[in-house]
This record gives C-alpha cells, structure tokens and sequence, in this order.
C-alpha cells in the first residue's frame, strides 16, 4: 500500500519541509545534499502511514540532533543509518518501518535515506507538524511514548544510552554532542516503538502536508504567480513582511543555535525573528505584542521562491525574503503542546500568555 | 544656599533612590555602608542645585560602574574619593560641586560620601531619574556633553581613559572592569564639565525626589499603613503583583547583571522582570503585551516596606514581595532618551513598539 515518492516529490518535500521546518529542522543544504544521494542511490523512496501497520510491525524515529549551524558545516550523511542499526540490535527484530522526528528539510530527508538504503517504507507521520527546539515538544512526548534507548553516531563514534523521561534524554543528549567529542550535532536514532504506539503517538500526514506545499511552491513559480503569496495562502498564513536582512545573530552553544534576524523594508517597518533554532516569537516594530509566537509557523523564503533555515541565512544573501506567520496544526495547538512550548517561548525573550496567529 | 542634609534625610533618600533605581543602581545593602560612613565621619553632606553653582564653578559625575552583584560582595567605599581626586587633578581647578549619575541606593549615596569629605556639595540632580544600563540613557548624553577623561579606581589601582563619544566610552570602562584587573567594578568619575554644561545637562531635583518617596515611605510605615500603596501613590504607578519569588536568575558578565525575576501569588497569577542591571522589562503571564517598559519605573520592595535591588534579593528572602510599575519622569520619557533606551529593552526579548505605563 506504500506509495513510492518521485524525484519531483523528494524536491517538492524538500522545499515544504524547509518551510514547515519554521527557522529550524536543519539546513535546506544539508536537504539538497541528502535528496541528491538518495537520486544517486537509485533506491526508491516508499511512503506508508501508521495505519498500514500490523501487530508484528515496529519503527524507530531516525534523524539528525544538535546544531544547525554545525550540521551546515559538515554532517556525515550516513550516521542516521549507523545510529538507526546500532538501535535496531537491540529492539530484539528489525525494524520495519522509520519515521521522521520533525518536518524540516534535514530532519524530513534524512530518515528517507535510511529507509531508501534498508528497503523499508518512511511512515507519513512524525512527532511534530514543524520542527521543535526539543524532543519534549513532540506527540511521542505528549502521548506518553517511552523514549527507550537512544543512539548518537558521528563517522568516528557511537553511543548509546537511556535517560528515562523526554525531558531527561533531551538534556542528555545534547550534553553529548557539545561535550567535546561530538561537534554539536549528531545522527540519531531513539522511539523504538511497534505498530500500536505508532499509530497512537505520532502526527499523521505531515511529509504529504509538506509535499502538497512545495508543490503549491512549484506551481506558482512555474506560472509565474508570486511564490510568496502561495506559500502564505496554502498554509492559510499571511506575509508578514518583505523586505532585506537588517541584522542576523545566530549563537551556537550546548547543541542548539539562539538566533535573531531583523528584516526592513523600503517602508521602514521592521520585523524581528527570535529563534532557538527553530524560530519560536516573530516581533513588528510597530507593534506592542509578538506577530507570532510558536508552535505557530513563522517561515522564511526568499521572495523569488527560496526556502531557507536560519542555518542557511546565506540563501538570502542580497536577495530581498519574505516572513510569513501561519496557523500550525490543530494538533500542535493542544494545551499540553502549547505547555511544552511555554518555557522555550519564556527562554526567547516573551513572559506573557499564549495566543495563536 | 546649599542645605545641610539630616541623618533622617539621608535613610529616606536612601530608600526613595533604591525604588526609582529600579531594581538597579547598585545594592542597598551597599547604600547602607555608605550612609553609615557618612554618620561615622561627621562631616555634613549639603545639597546644592545646579542653579545656584556660578562662572567658575565646576563639577564631575561621581559614582561606581558595573555588576552590582559584584559590588554586593564588597566595594571599597574610597574609591570614588579616589576617582574624583585623580581627575580633578586634570581639570585644572577644583571641582566646587559633585553629582550623581543617576537614581539608585548606591550611586545617589556613593557622590555623597565624596562630597562629605571633600567639604563640597552635591547636586540635587543626575543624569537619569531612575537607574540606566549604560552612560548611553544619560540626559549628559543626550545632550551632547562631552564625556572627556574618565578615571576608574578600586582598592589597588587606578585607570584613566578617554573615549570620545559616550557609547564608546561606556563600552571601554565595561571592557576595562570586566578585563581581570577589575573585579567586574570600580569607583568611577567622569563628565568633568563647568556650571553652564551642569545646568543644560542634568535633571535636577532627583534626590529631592528620592527623600520624598523615602519620606512617603517612612511616614506609611510609622502610621501603620500600607508601605507598598504609599509608595504606588507616591510614584503616581499601580501595584502590578504582590506575591513571593517563584524564580530568580542573575548571570554576571562583560560588567553588567542580566537577570529574572518571577513573583507569583496566592491565586496564581504571574509576573516576569527582566533585567540587565535595572529592571527593563515586566510581564503578567496573562497578557500578550508587557506591562511596563523601561526607562517608565518597574520597582520592587517588600511588603513590610523593604526596598530591594536585583543584587540584594536576599532581602526579600521569606518575604511577600509587590512589584510596582509607575511612569518614569516626562524628561525620561523624551523620544532620544526612549530610543537610546530601545537597544536594551530589545537585548531583554521585547523587540515591539515602545509605550508608557
């Protein structure tokens, strides 16, 4: 029942993913690079959903941890397979299916390239509709899924350990990755789950979400319509501004970047972008509350149709970019995601309440 | 025409100069050495206004700079005397008349001890009604008074410097304290400038202003009434929360305190300050909009009528704690002063339109 996913679809998931990824999710290079060695491996791509699953099925969540700016200078492609087989040795059976942790264009790609090299389906769900600043701010967390072991692998090294609580692995593993013997990122591999946590812990539909939006992407540019429009309109967002880079800071440190991006237009309003890696309160000059806070999606594109992550602000080099604010999921909305996210809210600088775009 | 100030004077001045600091201007705790030195030495302190100086009177600002968790920890009391002296030594006459730099427990007391011993008065006036973060946010500044030399002093040594404008010259002495030769703070003096430069310069009347929210405050608790609604009345502000320290963060660094403070009551509620020495920033967890900004006046005392600033929060241990938010004075409230205040208020995570209380 799995669908196999076409050259154009990897592309058209690649850019949604990049946008879904709001800021974060990994660099959109790092996503090129990653669909380019999956075409290179002529290995099909096929795409199940949870539902699909049976009694004897399990998954494990694969992807990528840490950094962005770091992943952008240089991340081994096939560490999230080294991770995803150290982890699958001790699950007892092989896993037969993989799921991505987030939408993001690293973290959507790069458990396909474990499932391209395995023979096994991606599963069309993951733990969150956007990327998150942290594993405790996804479904498998909120739903009470229990983390069990987890791999980190680099080209020299693994380990494998078990913290217990989300909250725990979360603190743990990026311990790891910025203590020196890891570069601030990491493969990964964690969730080993069967069929029936799966299907109860996960978010169904994101990859086909972000396909359906990179094709709408796609669409407009090849009509020639304003890519900037279609984007806010297929995820039913608005522009908030269109203008240059004024100022970007990202700060790299304990395996997440803290970021701000100022965009100006000709007009002089001025937006301003808080992120931890993924971006997290959209601010208007003009404004005494946040445009945006999130889960709710605050994108950024170039206005000539580039999706670009805060780890790759160098796609935006001299071009004039576009930052939307968009509704996420009605899933992300629940009061205990929104409670997940509060404290990396507070962290980025906005102590009021939550409120959606 | 200068009066002679009574120790009843100099405890209410104390108190009022704590509460517009802000929860800066260095530590009460400290305030208090420095008015019990000056009772020590019997020598009177006498206030003066720039009004009355004359053709050939002169003064400089006096003070101390930095992190007043350091100062908390010890702070030489002589090394203002010690700053003053070694720049009036290059200015060529005596100073006749010293000022503070702006509004706060120590640094409205520490010119005061240099006064006392120098035989000189002080300036019923500042550079600020409230404390600011850097030299920037001083009516010296707006004003275009030049810096010139400045002289930075403790225990063991003396450096002096010039820096041209007063952001420079702020980020120098910031640079020199927090260098490791400092202890991340120093008595300071600086703004040497004659009578015509005092009267266009500085905001006068503010340590009259401090001994009146310290009488307010004096006469509440000697009639048995509410300290905390004597104090709001005084400063024409609103009690935003009274309640107990639910979370308290200060980090020193680069000279300067950045800090949290989180006061929450019996019914749940909610207030953030955010700080960078002062208080710059307060939130009511319930809101999407701040309820005060700098440079308008987020102060904190307890509410048996204790004053306290961020680098003596343990005065407020086991206590209930209010947090009052009150406009600052019109003068603060000028759009150069507001936008000198933005970048600050920005560093602490408000990047919206500014607004008064």
């Amino acid at each position: 029942m799995s669908t196999q996913l076409s050259d154009t679809d990897l592309e058209d998931i690649l850019n949604g993913a990049c946008l879904y990824g709001a800021g974060g999710g990994g660099p959109y290079t790092l996503g090129q690079s990653l669909v380019a060695d999956i075409k290179a491996g002529k290995k099909p791509v096929r795409l199940a959903t949870p539902a699909e699953m049976t009694g004897t099925d399990s998954c494990c969540v694969s992807g990528g941890v840490g950094s962005p700016s770091a992943a952008a200078k240089g991340f081994d492609l096939h560490t999230a397979r080294t991770a995803f087989d150290q982890l699958a040795s001790t699950w007892g059976r092989p896993f037969t299916h993989v799921m991505p942790i987030e939408l993001g264009a690293a973290n959507t790609i790069l458990p396909m390239t474990v499932a391209a090299v395995e023979g096994i389906p991606i599963l069309d769900a993951a733990g969150a509709y956007r990327a998150v600043p942290q594993i405790t701010q996804t479904a498998f967390a909120l739903h009470g899924l229990p983390v069990g072991g987890v791999v980190l692998a680099n080209a020299t090294q693994q380990v494998a350990f078990t913290a217990g609580s989300a909250a725990d692995t979360d603190a743990t593993m990026r311990a790891i990755i910025s203590g020196g013997t890891f570069t601030d990122d990491a493969g990964l591999a964690l969730w080993a789950m069967d069929a029936a946590a799966a299907q109860r812990g996960s978010l169904t539909g994101t990859t086909e979400s972000a396909r359906r939006l990179g094709a709408a992407l796609r669409t407009a540019l090849q009509a020639g319509q304003d890519p900037v429009a279609a984007v806010a309109a297929s995820l039913q967002g608005r522009v908030l501004i269109k203008g240059t880079v004024a100022d970007e800071q990202q700060q790299m440190g304990e395996g997440t970047d803290t970021g701000l991006l100022v965009i100006k237009d000709e007009a002089g309003r001025e937006v301003s972008v808080v992120s931890q890696n993924e971006n997290l309160v959209a601010w208007s000059a003009d404004s005494t509350r946040p445009a945006a806070l999130a889960p709710d999606l605050i994108v950024t594109m170039t206005v000539d149709g580039q999706p670009f992550s805060n780890a790759d602000l160098q796609l935006a080099d001299g071009k004039q970019v576009a930052v939307i604010v968009a509704p996420t999921a009605a899933a992300m909305r629940e009061p205990a995601m929104i409670a997940a996210f509060l404290p990396v809210i507070r962290s980025a600088g906005y102590y009021g309440a939550w409120f959606g775009v």
